[in-house]
């Protein structure tokens, strides 16, 4: 395999670093004593911070991962004979090992298909309805929407809304899980609350870390009734830091200084050009921070000859690829990879 | 409430923040880009560093806290129908909110009881042996020690030797939660191996967060064998970092730099004056980082009054305080508790 | 190991068969075709059936062993987070291989102490008041009594008033374990009411198995808030049966016909008789079906090769024996039970 | 809704009751004392019963219902981080609320689509093929195949040695649902042996409550390698039976006496006999003893006020119906029905 170059590695927003503000903000936290296990002055200071920034009061908590996150939140919402509604490509379905299930103790996710990563209302409520509920079936509880999508593209508004209210008709709760939310929110250009619990979103899993943070997510309830549910299930899964200060600092620090917006801008930018420079290739409309595209397998040979990285996609021989770019994304490694997707083209 | 004064806080050592040696190292782990979930440079170095430091093979895997690390490596050592046996007022018992029991599907913790926070051999034996196994009970799987103890004791070298051969004798594995295995090698002086792998510990909690480390432990595997199994356990628990660098990189400069010996010599040294200055209050001999004394209340609201933070211990009415000095502990705080405790011998 | 003597054998109440009332009551209940999972007519009068018998409203479920009733009641009363508090020796701490903890996922068995099989209240308060409960605690949830204990002896009244209260107060939901609750209401002559629902009880295991039943166990909600939770997870855990009504038809004749009562008072009796042989080697009051005597080795080997099958009770070297006596017990074998005893004296 | 008309019930082949033989074998284990737990001469001859039955050593447990059995077995086979490949109308997956997820500790079904309820080999091995495995995603532990399958159909040997042989190449093990398996043996005119172990099945759910049985199943292990893992898991689950001996009985019964062929035939005839009368609105093959049909709403009413008792199958609108025909099917109700079906064609 060829060498990681760090300019020319498109695998994964994953694969960055710490932004420099946030690093700042846990240097700033400090190695002077505080009180421990989230009664410290930046964790007490989270409830507050995100109420503002979502312009209605919530319940905040913070986690190191978006698993973590999203089987926590998932688990609150559903009991272990319940059933969750996801998106067939989901995170959740394909990439957590099975963590909905543990957290749950058991329950069950059913899969909604739908193009470009997005659910879309009608087919939600056939996979509701088609469903025969009984004491024999598992007990359908709740629906978990992903903004961004896995395909990189971005709910409305409306589309949350819509969906929220299948779900809702149906007596199912909302989770969203929000890895790429600020991508989401930098593509839609709207306030945070018009994604979330003004369409109808009960619990958000807030991700920071693909957009710059060390290992801060937050698990945001904009109904506090399974918030003290959450807090035992999390300090019993391990998720509970002791040192809780140095994820909720990285937090405000991403949300007082704007970093979740530029870093998200950024981004979303460079996906834009990698998008635009493909051209035809383009299987998915760009709409946050990931490219998706089909390259015959002499042209990723010859890209990754060149130096650049990122992941097959789909189906083993489908000739798919993901190109994701990062809150740190180099600007002149697009730039080549652009011209190199122009060449080919 | 008093307000929290760092200086004379002795409540625990999870309220000091994160060393200078690990805070550098994170930033030199930086913001560029790197493999993701443990295939960047660091983690990929864990297991050489380990193998060195403790004298022979092992597989080591990071996560963020001490729960996590006891609770997904007993639940590579247990059954769901199996039991653990633990000193009745492990961390494990009484401080991880039944997180054994989640990971390992409904494992059961048996209690041993123990002078000074430690197990012997002999009622170890019998805790084993009482118990009738048959198709209707839970069966034996593990044992977990604590190493130092939560009562601020330390095993030397030949009581875990001695318990594991217990252990070993009724083919259960050999778990050792160690939170201050730092501390409790400091106070021993002893190579780490003859605490652990020599003494036949199969699985090891390799704690550095309460020591000086941001959200840092190890999970070491002496035995191999179990190591695919925590693995998948580790990520369905959301437990796998993405940006597993940042863990790693302050496990490395724990150990290279002898980080973990200078602090743990530090918060040992500090422990050992109170413990001194107090005489006949006090409760447990002081070997690691911890202190326990005999208070009477009106002493207790005079040493608050003072400024001075602590933990009431025990049983509600049992006048028992616990005091722990951390890796970074003001030196003249603990002269002012010193005398505090002096004076009112 | 020596011939099993059916007419000496008072290994347990479980080793006897079938009562001909109940016999009967499955062939009556046929070969014809009726509605499957407890659509059927005798599963659903059994509410009726039930409510009458207790002289207030219940939901009554089906089940065909004790261990699923009293593991799927405790699971509907604790979170997975929760802790019931049991006596330390009852059937779900000792002779359930963990289902509390599977069915709960993950609830743990706090010990409770106390003479002669039952907890008092001081020593249940203790247990509860004494556990500092916090998010790092498992959350107190419930109290599981057993009726008649695992010693053959029976709580009053006033005895499962006094510890419902005490559970009241804490905010715990009371269970009760009976298993023998038969053997109980005909030592105590009291209404069924007067152990149950009047003295706190939340839900009953109902055990008929033990006095006669093929396996047939009802779990009775006093409170029919958890009912639908209940019936999930007994679907779920495999324990609705589609052919209920032969579970349901023994049970409606085993409280109308009074098979209940005249079976239990068949097997009281005979406990009674060998107690009032056994004299001074007994070690508990015999008030419902069961004897415990201390036992030499000597005599144990001796009333053995007589052909008497008994269990061994307690520790390895304790000395003690169990003696059950069925509700089909032999006249003549317990006649020649207590002359052995008599003449060993 | 109409009365129960048991004539014309065709719902299903759990609402028959005792067959004649089984009920005798319930009665001659009788009401003498033997011993509990499966220590009783029936239990203890099952092993043996069934290895001659089947041609190979076996290890059998007996369980009161197919969902304990089909749970528990896939248990067995897979880790918590599992998937477990079953057709996506399966029993498991449709009809038991969870139970895989429960006692696996949360593994996951993957659905596997196939036409006439049957998985063929190309789309299962497609299915594993396009699951990209890595320490993110559920690992492939094992395939049920359903026999007789839920659409009435049957594998043939060949059928499930090719899917067998597909799972073997990817690793996993193999489990069969055989809640109807007399039918299919019945259709089949095969031996045992042929469907299963000589096919590569390695751990069977036996079938015999929708059968004639009152509430027995046995789960049949043709490797024993997890049957002492099943033992603890079936005791923790509350699926040991104090009086196995009444299950057993009836198993050795419905062996030796050739109930189970003489019921499928029954039954199988039947069905056979509306298929034919059917004709065009015959929508699956009849294999075994269930019929499955398209009928409009009209005659769909026509025939329930009739008395005709059957179920809606398949998505709301489809116009599907179902009806089965139990081991003691009235032949006159066939008859009707025939007739009815055969007017209206």
């Amino acid at each position: 395999m060829a060498a990681f170059n760090p300019d020319l590695a498109f695998f994964s927003d994953n694969t960055a670093g710490v932004a420099p503000q946030l690093l700042a903000a846990i240097g700033a936290a400090g190695s002077g004593a505080c009180k421990s296990y989230g009664d410290d002055p930046w964790t007490l200071k989270l409830d507050e911070a995100f109420s503002a920034w979502f312009g209605t009061p919530v319940k905040v908590f913070v986690v190191t991962t978006g698993t973590a996150a999203n089987a926590l939140a998932l688990a609150t919402l559903s009991p272990p004979y319940g059933c969750v509604y996801a998106h067939s490509g989901a995170h959740v379905v394909e990439d957590e090992c099975g963590a909905v299930e543990f957290f749950s103790g058991g329950a069950r996710l059913k899969l909604v298909p739908g193009a470009a990563g997005r659910m879309i209302p009608a087919t939600l409520a056939d996979c509701i309805e088609e469903q025969a509920v009984s004491v024999h079936s598992v007990q359908p509880a709740a629906v978990t929407l992903t903004q961004a999508t896995e395909l990189g593209t971005v709910y409305r508004p409306q589309d949350v809304a819509a969906l929220s209210a299948v779900a809702r008709r149906h007596g199912l709760k909302v989770h969203m899980d929000g890895a790429r939310i600020a991508n989401a929110l930098a593509f839609l250009n709207c306030h945070p609350g018009d994604i979330t619990w003004r369409a109808g979103v009960d619990v958000l899993s807030f991700g920071a870390t693909k957009n710059g943070a060390l290992a801060a997510e937050a698990v945001v309830f904009f109904d506090p009734t399974a918030a003290r549910d959450f807090e035992l299930r999390r300090k019993r899964a391990g998720h509970l830091l002791s040192k809780s200060r140095f994820a909720a600092a990285q937090l405000l620090a991403y949300l007082d200084s704007g970093v979740w917006l530029r870093n998200a801008q950024h981004a979303n930018r460079l996906a834009r050009r990698i998008g635009d420079a493909a051209g035809a290739l383009l299987l998915q409309p760009v709409e946050a921070n990931e490219v998706f595209l089909r390259l015959a397998d002499a042209r990723k040979d010859a890209l990754r000859a060149a130096g650049f990285g990122f992941y097959d996609w789909g189906a083993a021989a489908s000739g798919e690829a993901r190109f994701v770019a990062s809150w740190n994304q180099d600007e002149a490694g697009v730039q080549r990879l652009c011209e190199a997707l122009s060449q080919h083209a």
